[in-house]
């Protein structure tokens, strides 16, 4: 039974945001010294205090008594080194823009480790790609075999697709990357902070200046969980056509053992439980951002306390999207192919109905709609778009001389030529222009991802050095205000 | 009563889709001329047919019986020119490709007003914040009287957040301009075709290559409903405080009469119509961005039908939020600020009491919280923190005593520094942190953002630009290889 | 380009309002007139005026110049006879609560023809349920084949799943038909108005008496959405069976050519084009739910401009469910099975496992989970397990014994007991249990289903007759209220 | 870090499942003792066992460590017992009946608790109506003075609204309390279970026949969130109420102190967080809503490991609506109504200006639109609509004179007419048609809805009672059955 209490927290969010809590509180007090807005001995006090407090038993067992992570790391402080002393942390600060900024710095972290996660998985499909640069299966549209094509090609669109996903997410680190931290309650303050030394002390690029602006707005979640939508969305067409293609009928890959679950009641089953479980929490990700487009809606200015109910969401959809993909990048790594099937499947259906119309309009110079439907008469007569070119081109003088009064073989079309239209790797050879399923095309565009994920690693990996190096610089600095007076301390 | 032809239609959305598909048709049409894929000679009736098609009757009496757009254009130009030359246009391509490259085509030029339109709102805020840079107000956490602030902060908070709207949509244009043309029904074609010369001539910036990728997704459309969604969300938030404003409680502002109506019973009303319905029409932003993202989840590849769909609701959601937009910044432009009323409500509430406290800890060497402790018990006390400050020191050095048993006068808090402190104008020019409201602030701020602007707009308008000389150069090709044959059947 | 009086306006809505108003202007002046409160000859001219203006050629030439169908209906009428008589139409009643009375009335009307549409796919469901109730097809979970199952059975649980949304509509129903009539602006009106006699002449069930109450809510929009939100998840899930099944590699429906398109590109495509957007409309009906709660959100009492914006969210809604009730009740009518490949496909995958699995524990007395053991071990070495008994009742003792160190021969299992558990019909005939898939309950269902449609295609009529009436009274009230003074007159 | 397997987890859900779970398995363990298909001496080991699983300590320390709560409690079960016995508690059932039936007992014990709660908001909405049945307030469209009204008018609006609530909820029931339990995997099972007796051993009012159905659909989810959401959507109406109320502008009400917080920097404030929270939370319920349409949407029957995910959501949404329920009531009960400021509120704005209309219309027999216009012109005169009837009277004369060319006193409009329109109180007593705010029509609606109440309890009480003595009897039976054998064991 949930009492009046519980109603005002939110502890999940509270505990991931304490380590960035802790962050923005050292940097925080290492400016206020540096400003002289301290003095030495009560920033020693308190930059020890936090070292205290910074422990798992803190989050377990002190944080969920108090409203909120903030409140709880200062009440401690000042339960171990007085109000006097411990009080002094807050200044120039207010819960408004310390939640602003702690949520930037838990969020970040996350985030490059979501975009690694997204490269590795683009590797992952480059690698069965090119493994399977001669794999022939069907393609598809509405569901129905189409055109033949080359399983390296299906998952080259995904590759182009999870890339555009990388370049979406960097672009959201940006906007978040930036520092609320000064801004107060949302009129800065008195006294005289330097907004631009905390931001380089948390690794932000820069400073979020308006300090109206910099505690009431929430666009940044809004943008990144979008980000995650787009990239969710992708993940479960995958998802859906690895569900697909390890159904009985298709029989096209076997998921492994790992991401198959089996029944409790039917010994037999292979259920691609994880593919299914990505795929519906596509519709948990879409949840969170309706929830936080919902909740921002129509919230004057400034800090609003439904604010607070937007992290959740924020931290929920953020740990369903970082496990999704990795999640997929193992199952893709170890997803077997049935080629013998997918090659037996791209016979069927006529997928060379579009090759054979389009050699028609080449070799017979006839109109593409005319082609198309004496093709179209051929399919619905039941003909088979096999092998006998020989057989096939009868048929089409029957049906030619129907729609148009002259044979295609007195216009040029020819057995061996229906024949090449026939034969599924030949036609697939000829879809060569850029883009298309063609060796040349493919070897190509493995060539360009490869070198295109080399360059998006280094990026990242330069973010997150960045990153790294200010955080390491704020630790060098919390040591260094904190040594000094323990070293007179001994003396 | 709907049919069950009509099930299949978007009527609407092929309307807005026509003046797209035909530049679409004319660049492939030029493209499969240049390649040498079509005659001279039918080439000529082609773009002539084409040029005749391209009215608005045709909008108006000839879609809505077919299929959609691109049947329709085609079916008009095979009764025209006959199928054996109408026919050909279709070389080398599929609806599939087509329909996603005319939405682009059609969205890109929107996107690009709207984004100009963002803009103009921005430049509005500067304007009135640059009008109001004295105008004292109350700031609002939880719309409680929280710290005094100028109107002029207020608003560049907003030009700033819409700043960042200008940004994404930005990036989302990048995801747009680019070329699916060529993709064909997904395997792309066997025709020669030259797919980078039909993005030139349609103002693309490059190809979307891999052509299954090409006709599948549509994660820019995802991507740029949750951009608007983000922007809807900022112009609710103004939206919000306009009515807030308007209302007789708060009479801060007299929103224009254009932006008002009346009641059909109550003479006396002056109803912020306008702004209501921006707010409204967010949540018709996010209906539209959940329809999509439902739509597409778990949709194997290719091509799926389920794609015709997106169209309309991303129609919707950009003519909603390009009109709404539009609306905020003429209401803007014109709305009066009842300065006097929002000076008087600066006093009301305490809205100093935070520099009072902050004031103890600088001048009396208090930790913060205690001397928020002591201002609220003087809050709770009902003291009225106006003016007097003698009578405000007494009263703190009652409570400061019972907190610390020493008075805060003792400690080298004097009557002027209380006065200061309470004097709300002295007050917010001490908030001159980065970002603060303080003058020198605001007018850096407002500097800066207008020299901002100066670069956005001009990036803006070289995009435009862009786009505007590709098409041109496309009439150009389309009327020469017209021409050229007029000129021969002439001689 | 949108104006700025565009975006006040919502033109679709308002014509879809306009006869629902008529009848509410009617009903109003008919009372009004019966409680005294505006004479004879006035009301004469009004309510010729009326029918004088209800008229195709007012709603696309009239309407669209005005604010909304209520301001123009008003407007036309003090044009033609006058201020001093068109003007005391609207005595004692505001826009605020006609417009909730004409969407009421509108909306019933609707539904009763969808909820009638959902019957008649309830029988259809029903009908192919009993021609099949012989088709052996295999039941699935996680798209896995699991156990054989009747097709029969696969359609009796959608006519289930479809009878909820039956009652779940006419719940709705019950929350629409109530009145707000009478409300004026949201607190009544000082004129002695009947509310409960406009009710009455509507059709309407009761009075919805809070008049700010009646006016402020829209929950009945929320409630109906939602029901049409939950109707097409059921239409999707039955849309995608059909995809699925329509696909070369399940094969097991060809959907009628009415129901498919073929491809500008590839002759011999069927795609299954309708269940596609069933399925995307669905999304659709969504972002409407998704748009009308996030506008009613937060909003203050009582009436807002924002709940205008809710209409055309609501018609979108309607009508997106009805066309695709009605889509799918002619796609299942006419949709041919594949009898012999569901038949075949049920032996594949080792449907009876778990029927083996049962009869082991029946027959040798061996827990559930070992007789799972024992049969998931057998399926693992890949034993078919098709007809032959004795072999598999052999590799049955082997894997016994190293579970259990005894052979299930030993135990009572015999060869016949294996053949009958493998024999798919009998099977699927022991699964008798209360809603199986054995004869004797899908006969059963069947006969209760039919009879329950009976009762619920009477209650919806008899829903249906009493608006009928109801609005058969008001024309004759009309007509009285008119006729009687031209009488008069010519004496 | 999620593992591989976290990803398959969810185990709050699970958690939360515990209870409905071990009152399933008892219940179905029961009816197998009965139906002769487990032996006595089993069933006694089983229901021992079963016994001593039900704890605390099992569902912190055993259950995370298993698949789910179905799979933990079995093999804890089989360790203990072992499989011989322990395996057959599995007979006849599967996980995905199983995991249906305990969502609907957990749903239900919670829906019910959030109806009583819905119920006494109702209580104390009327009880704060009945004290203030006197209270003046303005009466607000557009967030604009509108009308004056009654305070007891306002909360017996949302009182209706709620009822509203309570019937939804009452229906969402009916389609929760039926049992799926029996259905096994889908295709119910060859053991001669009976379901209607584990239905009736665990209070449900029927079994949900159709065994495919029973597993597959969760429209019942669909259908109570969407409830949820409803009622979430008239909390978060209230709440912004409250908001604006307690607003230093508004300054209608005050807030409770335990549903406020004060500020870490701004020690005057008194934030309405509660309200902000229930505000924000609807959001939140939205986004679950959402999020479980997207998974459902488009799964091919029947059970699909993508419901595990509509769990989480269910869980979220009670836990969340039933909290804000009780939070509002709460805060309700503890408002504080500042009487003074609502009836000077009440005086501004000519509030008084439709009454005005309304007299000039029954006393001089001026037409509606016509009274409208003169009372407009006089309101953009500013003349105030206080106390002075003669001046109001001479000023509507010359805009009557400017309108009509007749002065509205020679039309039978006195001073003391006009003096009646303007009082406040008369103008509101006047508007006593049914459901306005007139004393009588308030009075009538109190007593109305208090005795619907007590209806309405006892229907809930009546539910509540039906599944405890259910409950009851399952809990006797399995004593029973449990203790037999033990008394032989004793002799």
């Amino acid at each position: 039974m949930q009492t009046r209490k519980d109603y005002i927290l939110s502890l999940e969010a509270d505990k991931w945001l304490f380590q960035a809590d802790m962050l923005v509180d050292k940097a925080h007090v290492v400016m206020l010294r540096e400003k002289g807005i301290l003095k030495k001995r009560d920033v020693v006090a308190i930059l020890n205090c936090l070292d205290k407090i910074n422990s798992d038993y803190f989050v377990e067992h002190a944080l969920p008594s108090y409203e909120d992570v903030h409140t709880a790391i200062e009440s401690v402080m000042i339960k171990e080194i007085g109000e006097d002393i411990g009080g002094k942390m807050h200044t120039g600060r207010s819960r408004n823009d310390k939640v602003a900024t702690s949520i930037r710095v838990a969020l970040r972290a996350e985030l490059l480790d979501i975009i690694k996660s997204v490269n590795e998985l683009r590797a992952e499909l480059l690698k069965q790609a090119k493994a399977n640069i001669d794999t022939v299966m069907p393609g598809y549209t509405h569901l129905q075999h189409a055109q033949p094509t080359i399983f390296a090609h299906h998952f080259l669109a995904y590759a182009d697709a999870f890339a555009r996903d990388f370049w979406r997410l960097m672009s959201a680190y940006e906007y978040i990357n930036v520092s609320p931290l000064g801004a107060a309650a949302f009129a800065s303050t008195g006294f005289p902070i330097d907004r631009e030394r905390t931001a380089k002390l948390l690794g932000f690029d820069s400073v979020l200046e308006n300090s109206m602006d910099a505690v009431s707005t929430r666009d940044f979640v809004i943008d990144v969980i979008s980000c995650y939508a787009n990239l969710m969305t992708n993940l479960s067409r995958l998802a859906e056509e690895i569900i697909l293609w390890s159904s009985s009928e298709f029989n096209f890959v076997r998921v492994h053992a790992e991401y198959v679950t089996g029944s409790s009641i039917m010994p037999q089953k292979r259920n691609p439980d994880y593919a299914e479980l990505i795929r519906a929490r596509t519709g948990t990700v879409y949840g969170s951002l309706m929830a936080v487009l919902s909740i921002c809606k129509a919230l004057p200015y400034s800090y609003n306390r439904d604010l607070q109910e937007v992290t959740p969401h924020l931290l929920q959809a953020t740990k369903t999207s970082a496990a999704s993909v990795s999640v997929m990048k193992s199952m893709v790594e170890k997803l077997e192919l049935n080629k013998e099937e997918m090659a037996k499947q791209a016979q069927v259906g006529f997928t060379t109905a579009t090759e054979l119309a389009d050699t028609i309009v080449r070799e017979a110079n006839v109109p593409f709609r005319t082609a198309h439907a004496i093709v179209s008469d051929l399919v619905k007569e039941g003909v088979a778009l096999k092998d006998n070119g020989k057989a096939v081109l009868s048929e089409l003088d029957t049906f030619a001389t129907r729609h148009t009064g002259k044979k295609l073989s007195k216009r040029g079309l020819t057995e061996k030529k229906v024949n090449r239209a026939l034969n599924i790797k030949l036609s697939i050879e000829r879809h060569n222009a850029k883009g298309g399923p063609a060796k040349r095309e493919l070897r190509r565009m493995l060539r360009a991802r490869k070198s295109d994920l080399v360059t998006d690693d280094k990026l990242i990996e330069s973010k997150d050095y960045k990153v790294g190096r200010s955080l390491d610089e704020l630790e060098r600095e919390v040591k260094r205000k904190a040594r000094i007076i323990k070293v007179k301390k001994q003396s």
